[in-house]
């Protein structure tokens, strides 16, 4: 596995790389790498000759009260995670190679990028789809596997490259979970142990919300009022939103059908911040 | 010279072109061709081996009491002339084929898009930009050529390409001259017979502005009172702008040297919006 700073020389590898005839698959990350981001690695693996894997903790997706000098980073650790998961590329940029001082461009994306967690982190999306430009036109991708965990991020980034025709296909993978149905996230390294079980309510509310939806008589109101309930016991969880949405539009459902989507983001201890979801009616 | 409509097979065709070991070269227009956008299409052809000239005029880019409904139109004659000049495709996307109901995203560039145009012109930038990503995406081009005479908007383009990292190489092409001096543009079609003088008036006081900086006494308030003075005496122009400005930044001088750009817009009878400009230190 080849370790790549520089963005002018990842861009000359890419373009190397499609002249040899060789499909290329970005698996976008910002490092701390769990068995979630392992997945999409070994998926990019399959669809693509060459898979490069981005590591940059990006400054411009994060507000001012957020975690952005907190967040995990070891790369001698992810490095290790990568190669052995057959990455060929790992793309990891300095923060002043992605931002100059005179840096004055945003891709935004309206509609899917409003509400839920674009109304709870003011400016996010505007930084991922921003990012994600810059990172496809480094890197050209044929392929582009995101994890479905960040699922508005998903709906963003695809509107983007339709609107914009950038030439990439975008492959959703699946959430990965713990043992305890705890989705992975680089930020669970932030739970200590007596958050564990708060943090399995999201987990939890979302098992409810299914068995709910699958005997048909309750309605979207109802299910995410026991959802609510459920995940309030917990003394440290805040919640921030619970929505149920189309899978596509992201427009809240007043039915439940195979394209509804519950999605969660909930606050453990004010300070740590995760995310799931699922679709309703899936069976896993 | 292949005619084509469909961003889906413009892409497609511009893979097929780079797995070929092709460089590209794109001339993005809006066309009404006239000499300025036939000499950018044989600077294209000099540099690479495939020339894609896009035609399509841009709504996103004219504001609510601008002349979209008016701009001049002929896919016959552009035809024509584009495969007299030996542009290998053309490609004329219908309007619905690059923006859906659903298009949502926008790319937007800060800094050098204020000011100039951009005051008098709001949200023409953002169209720009974006309108042009597109196109980079569709035809994915190694080098595309635009003329200086959109001064502002080659130096918005370039700051996007560098900020968003697309792999293509900006070549800026001089202003092409009538014998008369004025600058040619599609928009000059509107010009009546009675109208030529007054719009002479934008390319006089160039050279008017040309000799004042050449004698390095005059300031810079000097040469734009200068300019706007002569260029006031036709009743039929009124001044949108003078200023002269650093090339790169377009930031205001506060004295002439040799990045110094005299930068021009003038209505002519309250509605054809001409613009022009020059080095004032260059001898052309």
């Amino acid at each position: 596995m080849k370790i790549v700073t520089s963005p002018a020389e990842m861009q000359s590898i890419a373009l190397d790389l499609r002249q040899q005839g060789r499909t290329v698959g970005l698996v976008p990350t910002m490092g701390w790498f769990h068995e979630g981001h392992l997945s999409l690695m070994r998926k990019a693996k399959d669809v693509a000759d060459s898979v490069i894997t981005s590591l940059f903790v990006n400054p411009i997706q994060f507000g001012p009260s957020e975690d952005l000098d907190n967040y995990p980073y070891d790369l001698e650790r992810d490095k290790a995670l990568a190669a052995a998961t057959g990455v060929d590329f790992l793309y990891a940029p300095e923060k002043d190679s992605m931002y100059t001082d005179a840096f004055s461009t945003t891709v935004h994306v309206e509609g899917v990028s409003e509400g839920l967690c674009g109304d709870a982190r003011p400016g996010h999306f505007d930084g991922v789809t921003t990012v994600v430009a810059k990172l496809f036109n480094q890197t050209l991708p044929h392929f582009a596997v995101f994890g479905q965990k960040d699922f508005q991020q998903l709906a963003v980034i695809r509107q983007m490259v339709r609107d914009l025709d950038f030439p990439i296909e975008i492959i959703a993978h699946p959430i990965v979970r713990e043992s305890s149905g705890l989705a992975m996230s680089s930020r669970n390294t932030y739970l200590k142990d007596e958050d564990q079980d708060a943090a399995l309510s999201l987990s939890r509310g979302i098992a409810n919300a299914k068995e709910l939806a699958a005997d048909r008589s309750a309605t979207v109101e109802k299910i995410k009022q026991s959802v609510q309930q459920d995940i309030e016991k917990h003394q440290a969880c805040e919640v921030e939103y619970i929505e149920i949405v189309n899978a596509t539009s992201l427009a809240v459902c007043d039915n439940i059908d195979s394209e509804s989507v519950i999605l969660l983001a909930v606050k453990i201890n004010n300070s740590i911040r995760l995310i799931d979801n699922s679709f309703l009616l899936a069976s896993s």
